[in-house]
């Protein structure tokens, strides 16, 4: 097996806050009651929290108890062999009849790709932030 | 808020096993000994297990010991709005001294993109494989 030449660094904090707020589709991760469970999400970074909207049916609605989690945001290119991924530690829970989901219901701030009644807002308040870059050999 | 128009199904396990065999790229999740943890991972579906490699030192090296995990391949098209994802749920461990690590590390099988000492060999063991497409409004 040849010698692999790679180059490996973390992320600033200001670069991984660049790159929530860039990205709109990210990866939740929570011990349900079942075992560990990992979802994609769509999601907007408002007011420091990743937001998103879900089904009060579906399994991410779990997330509406005040639990902790872990979301990630990557982005591969396989070509150039190049990837990024932020991570994020945290807990969530729901943002049920504040202000502000008023706001971020009027201004279309989070929209759901899949329709239907997402009626739950989910919020993930960050307690780590941290991220890394990596270039592989080519 | 305008009404959204959606398709979403959910997509067969031969489909879904497809996907898992043509991907390279998955995010692992499972209940970090501080809560939980998703990262990133290239892998190889092999012989029906996710098969990837990690360093002895790194935290993924936490899932050298037996314990349940997710798994996590997706695929987001932002422009012409469709997704899908697949969700394999199971229990991960190292693969040590076997027969099969051998052939894996000497076929080159299984390649990290990150170099180093990624000597630890960990495999996935699915008991659930499920998946979901959708189609948002236009």
């Amino acid at each position: 097996m040849s010698q692999r030449a790679a180059e490996f660094r973390e992320l600033t904090r200001e670069r991984c806050l660049e790159l929530l707020a860039e990205s709109t589709v990210g990866r939740v991760a929570w011990t349900a009651p079942d075992g560990p469970q990992v979802l994609p999400v769509s999601y907007a970074y408002s007011a420091g929290e990743i937001v998103f909207r879900t089904s009060p049916a579906g399994v991410l609605a779990q997330l509406a108890r005040r639990q902790r989690v872990a979301f990630e945001i990557d982005e591969i290119d396989l070509s150039g062999r190049t990837a990024w991924s932020v991570q994020v530690r945290g807990s969530a829970q729901s943002l049920v009849g504040s202000q502000r989901v008023l706001d971020l219901w009027r201004n279309d701030t989070v929209v759901p790709w899949a329709g239907g009644s997402r009626t739950l807002f989910i919020a993930i308040s960050p307690t780590a932030i941290t991220g890394r870059y990596l270039r592989a050999w080519s």
